[in-house]
Order: structure tokens, then sequence, then C-alpha cells
């Protein structure tokens, strides 16, 4: 028997579990601060929903699939986005605008490559019912405030719009838009040269399209107002409120940003760190997928984290408040009642189960603790516990009220 | 296409998701004040591990199954403790004791009952490496606080040995031992008399069993020692530790519980509130199951909490300190500001998105919220919203620092 997780996942422990459950703890906390409420959908949907036209249906070779008992088609959620569309046609009267978060994991049948795993978290934010770009605006600035709370400073969020880039496409004289957007969207896997070269093999004047491409960066905007292509009103909408929310500096316009995702109707964004060529977070309009799906038609914009990504690129978490307590001889009660006073006190404490030899205590809360609250008799009669710093070596006896403190000021 | 959720399982949404929030949020918190880290395992496993004999071979039909692109048989898990065996059989040279949380979905394809789920939520803690009474003790203690918590006042921890209940038996002389407890375990389903028919069905004497089916209370306890059945002094030093918890006016011994699983080996404990006849959380001593799964030989025990009937019995959570922010006219920058510094200050806002008529925002905003912050032209030029109380229907011209003041006292 294999004790390894199935083959593309992983157990996460130690370190790497405490930074993640602290990523989805800032999710959610700053989610709720912007007035989103959660939702929590199955893993599991309908087939047929996940692998619509419009859904799923690109990727239907990566969705996990199968039959339940009674024979009904299954497959595991890819996304958070194809549960909402389907959990707002399911409830097509609530008030609108409806604005959910729903964080955990999502499964795709991929080729396992480097940091990409078959079961992956993902933390998003939709708003449903509204077609302000301010809706855009505050999704994005979310995400900021998360991005910069998890300590990441220089990060940038590019944006484009789906309908500027067709209309910059039909201008130029491509008629294979599709094709061509498709295309531009690998330039970060395949580099200029690459994208030249399947625009040539799929007959399209590579020259007409590269000029788009370069349009990058606040300088571009010039260009753009000068063109004036459809989506444009939209976009320079989207970008003020942006400024409003004082993210603009993170703001990053890129001509060429498709998004792979076939539901994206027009504004289209992605979290970029510096010097890596893969996106943290993305997200979208997606104004017909809902209707595609057969629910009402309503216009929605939101934005999904992803978590594996962020996890991998964070630095350590600090260390929290936290002790363990160590025994010698018969002071259960007293030990027992010690700790739970200081967990009363928002310590989190690991109490010595076994009475243990005090060096073999020693030896394993040096693997976890910097601080070890020693308790032996005559600590027990005096109502006191010796704190001792792993570190430095040092001791001070302590009531428990002081000992809290110590450690709360640390 | 059908927009519900596939069979047996459910979308959380509004009031109910706030609450699993809040459950999730109070079980993570509390767990780590008592020193269990985070673990995450895959949500799919190899099926040969989930129905290995001595972990799921028992429910093996209830597993989801299915064969993944290449073959692999695979399961999604239907607890937290066989993965947990699973991981801990994969490291084996980790710090003991293992103190380890894990929270979230786990599946069975059960017949969906009455407030069964076919997808549903389990908080888990468990300790690897200890075969100390207190181990037990402790997870009891971080449960009953859990309780407390989420405002449950009357519960009761139902605990029993099944190395006491065997010695009983024996010694009662019915020897088909294993049979009788599967069928005494069902006493909350069938009733009395449905334990007395099944048994004498399958060659029992019930006279032999009732009497032992009858020891509940604190008063039962009298009577064991009397007897003296193997296994008795653990379960005394384990009623001690949760007398040092402060805890055992909570505990119940109940010489007729077993517990489903096959894999408890002595100590069993159930989480109770009055006049229900399912259990809102369970647990025991699994001392065999990481070496029967091929791990080392490790003593372990742990309680799982029923999410989903937490959640049932709950009450409403308590409205949490957060607004609407209406706006009406060309207020847009100075209401975005205004929503900015609120949340900074832990007020969850929601603010308007398309400047709807003023009476269409208010009917919106009565849905969800009691307290609105109005921006008009005159408020954002005196820097100010007039917060409403939707409930009373005052209103106050208030700064930002004021008005989070306001909601914040309320």
């Amino acid at each position: 028997m294999t004790f390894q997780p199935p083959k593309g996942m992983r157990d996460l422990s130690g370190k790497d579990a405490e930074k993640l459950m602290r990523i989805l703890q800032t999710c959610r906390n700053t989610f709720e601060k912007y007035g989103f409420v959660p939702l929590e959908t199955p893993a599991l949907e309908s087939f047929e929903v996940l692998a619509a036209k419009g859904a799923g249906e690109a990727i239907k070779d990566e969705i996990y699939y199968f039959k339940d008992k009674s024979g009904r088609e299954l497959g595991l959620r890819f996304d958070f986005t194809v549960p909402l569309a389907r959990f707002v046609a399911n409830n097509p009267n609530m008030p609108k605008p409806f604005r959910r978060y729903q964080i955990g994991p999502v499964w795709r049948y991929d080729n396992p490559q480097a940091k990409r795993w078959r079961q992956f978290y993902q933390a998003d934010i939709d708003i449903v019912g509204s077609s302000s770009p301010l809706a855009d605006a505050e999704c994005i600035a979310c995400v900021c405030e998360i991005m910069q709370k998890l300590g990441f400073s220089d990060f940038t969020v590019r944006v484009n719009s789906r309908i500027v880039l067709e209309s910059l496409l039909e201008r130029a004289g491509v008629t294979k838009t599709t094709d061509a957007i498709r295309i531009i969207d690998k330039i970060d896997k395949i580099g200029e040269d690459g994208v030249k070269k399947e625009l040539k093999e799929n007959g399209i004047d590579p020259k007409k399209t590269m000029k788009i491409i370069g349009m990058r960066g606040k300088s571009s905007l010039k260009e753009l107002e000068k063109e004036k292509p459809a989506g444009l009103p939209e976009l320079l909408d989207f970008l003020r409120c942006c400024e409003s929310f004082g993210i603009s500096g993170r703001i990053e316009p890129d001509a060429s940003l498709a998004r792979g995702m076939e539901y994206y109707t027009s504004l289209v964004f992605e979290i970029m760190l510096p010097q890596q060529k893969v996106s943290f977070g993305a997200g979208g309009r997606f104004d017909n997928l809902i209707k595609t799906l057969g629910g009402p038609d309503l216009p929605a914009t939101g934005i999904s984290l992803g978590v594996d990504r962020l996890l991998e690129e964070m630095g350590e978490t600090k260390d929290d408040e936290k002790a363990f307590i160590a025994t010698i001889g018969n002071v259960q009660d007293f030990a027992i009642a010690f700790t739970q006073k200081l967990r009363g006190n928002g310590i989190k404490c690991e109490l010595e189960l076994s009475n243990r030899n005090i060096s073999k205590q020693l030896d394993y809360a040096s693997k976890k603790y910097r601080y070890v609250a020693i308790i032996g008799e005559r600590e027990a009669k005096a109502k006191k516990a010796k704190l001792r710093d792993m570190e430095t070596g040092e001791e001070k006896l302590l009531k428990a009220e002081d000992l809290i403190k110590a450690l709360k000021r640390r």
C-alpha cells in the first residue's frame, strides 16, 4: 500500500499549512469587510453544468469526471465561477447585486508541472448584477489589500478589455480575431517569437498584431485614446474608479492580455509579481455566463486568487504567542489549570501528556517552541511556572498572569 | 439542464453560510489554542487506503469511488481519521505527540435522510503518539469549549471504554461479543425492544446484556468498581483528568456506548444535546489504525465535530458591524474614500455600485442591513454621511470616525 497522496496532489503540514491558514483567514476577513458574503456550493456538480458550452467546455478533459452509484454523471468543480453561475440560475430572485466569496479546493486533471497541482486552492469574489466598472475596481481593490496584508509589496495588476483587444485587431485588418486572441494569450508561455510563428501558421499577419501586443503600460493609454476602439469608455471609467480606490499605482494596462477562460466578455485582470511569468490571481467580466447556462441575463465580474502560488512566494509567518507546558512529578492538576488559564488569554499551548523525563520534553519542545513553561512540584506549590527561553536559555519564575504578559510583550 | 446541486448535497448561503463560517472559525481558533496544528490532506485518496481493513472496509459501499484518466482507483475521503493515519504512516519520523486539526467537507454515498447529507463538514482534532488518558480528556475539553462558544449550554459527553464493555459482556457469559456490541450500538436507532429482539435473533441472551446497557450515569461507576472489568483503570484515570479540566459535569459514563467505526479500540465519546438522538460529535482511541494500515505502531485518539448538525441546532449569529453605503448624485470619489475608511476600521461595508435612485437603494439595503450611510452631494461637501437606522428611521449626520464609533457601540 502506498502512503503518498494521489499523483499531482499533496499534504500540507507544518509551516506550509500554517501559511495556508493565514492566507485563507486574510482572504475571508478582507472579503467580508468589502461586503462579500459566504457561499458554499458542494465540491461535486453535475457534469452537464461543468462542461456546458460557455462554461468549462474548453477544459472538459481536465474535469475529474465520474458516475455515482445511481449512474448520475458528476464532476469535481474546476473553479468557483461556474458553480456560482449555477447557484444564481437556481435562485433567480435574490436581491442584486449579489456579492459572494468562496474559498476552497478545486480540481483539474492537468499534467502535473512544477508548482501546478491537481488539487489547488482558490479564493474567489464575484459581484453579480452590476455592470458598473466600479464593481470591477472594487474587486481589485479588495485583492490588492489582501496581497499587501500577506506581505507582498511589489505586485501589479495587468488589465485589459477583450472588447478593446478585438476592436483593435479588427481595425488592424485581422479577420480571425478569436484565433488571434487565443495565440496572443500564450505570449508569457511561448514568447514574442512563438506568438509570431503561430500567428503565421494560422494565416494571420504578425505585423498587424505585434503593434497591439506592444501596447503596455500607462503610456499606451494615449495611443488607445487616439485609436478609440470599442470598449475604451468602460476601460477608462474603470481606471478612474481605481484612482478613487488609491490603487492606480498598481494598475498596468496591457492590450495583449486576453485570459484563457472563454466566459470572459470585456474587462480582464491578472495579479503579477515581478520576474514571475505566472499570475497569482486573475479575473474579469463574465456578462454572458449565467444566461448561457440558462439562468437570468445578469452581468457579473469577479476575481480569483491562486492560493497555492501565494503560498509558494510568501515569507514565513510570524510566530504566534505559543508555549509548551512541561511537567515534572505529580503536578497534573495544577498544570492543567495553568494551561487553561494561558489558553483563556489567547496563548496557544501544548501540554505535556505523558510526564516524560524533562530532558526528553525539552528536546521535543525545542523543535517546535521558543518558550517552555516548566512546572515541577515546587513551582506548583508556589502557583507559578518557570518560563524558559529556549534560544537564550534564560529562565524566570512567573505567575500565570505575568507569564501571559511576558509572552505577549515579545 | 438542472441547477440543483447533486442529490444529497446542498448550497449553503445567507444566514446558514454565515453560521458555517462562524463554526469553522471558532473550531480553528480553539483548536490552535489547544496546541493543535493544521494539516491539509487532499480530498481524494487512493481507494486502497480508504477501504483498507481496519479503516473504511465496513463502509466501502458508501465511498465515492472512481478511476482517474490513468486508471488510478481513487475515492473521496469519508472522514479525516484515515487520511491522518495515512499521513503519519508516510511521515514516520515526525516528533511525537503529533496534534493536528483538519476541517472541511467529507463525502459518503449514504441514502439521503432528514438532516443527513452526502457532502458534510467535519472538524477534527487528533493526538498521535500518546496513550495517556490526558490526551483524550484534552480533546474533549477543547470540544466542550467550542460548544460553549457556539452558544450550546446543555450538552453532555457520553463516554465509555470498548474494553470495559467487552469485559462486562464476557463476564456476563456472552460469547459473541462483537455481534453483541454491534447490536447494542443501535440502541438510539431501534430502542431497547429492538435491541432485545436482534440479540435473540443472533442467539444472544438479552437478559445478560440488558443489565449492562442500563449502566448509565455517574452512579453506574460504583457498580463498575465492584465488577472491576478490564479497561476500568484507564476509564477512571480519564475521568480524573476531566475533573482537572473542570468538565466532569458534562461527562456521562454509559456502558452501552460502542460507536460504529471499527477502528476504535478503547475509550469512545459522543457529544449529545438533550432530546436529540443523534450525536453532534464523536471520537475515541484508535490505537491500532496506523499500524493496521502499515505505518508505525502508535497510539492515537481524537474527536470529530459534526458541523452540519451544529449548524442545524445553532441559534442566529449576532449581526456584525456592517453597513450599506448609499450614494446620491456625483459623489463617487468621496463615497469610495469614506467606505475604505470604514473598512479600515473593521466595519463590513457594501458600497452602492450603480447609483440607483435612493428609494431603490434603501429597499435593497433594508433586506440585508440595519444601518445605511447615505452620501449625497451636500454630505460629500461636508465630508460626512447620514447614518440611517432602518429599524427606527432615526438619522444622524456624522463624520467617518463618529460613524465608526456609533456602529461599534451598538
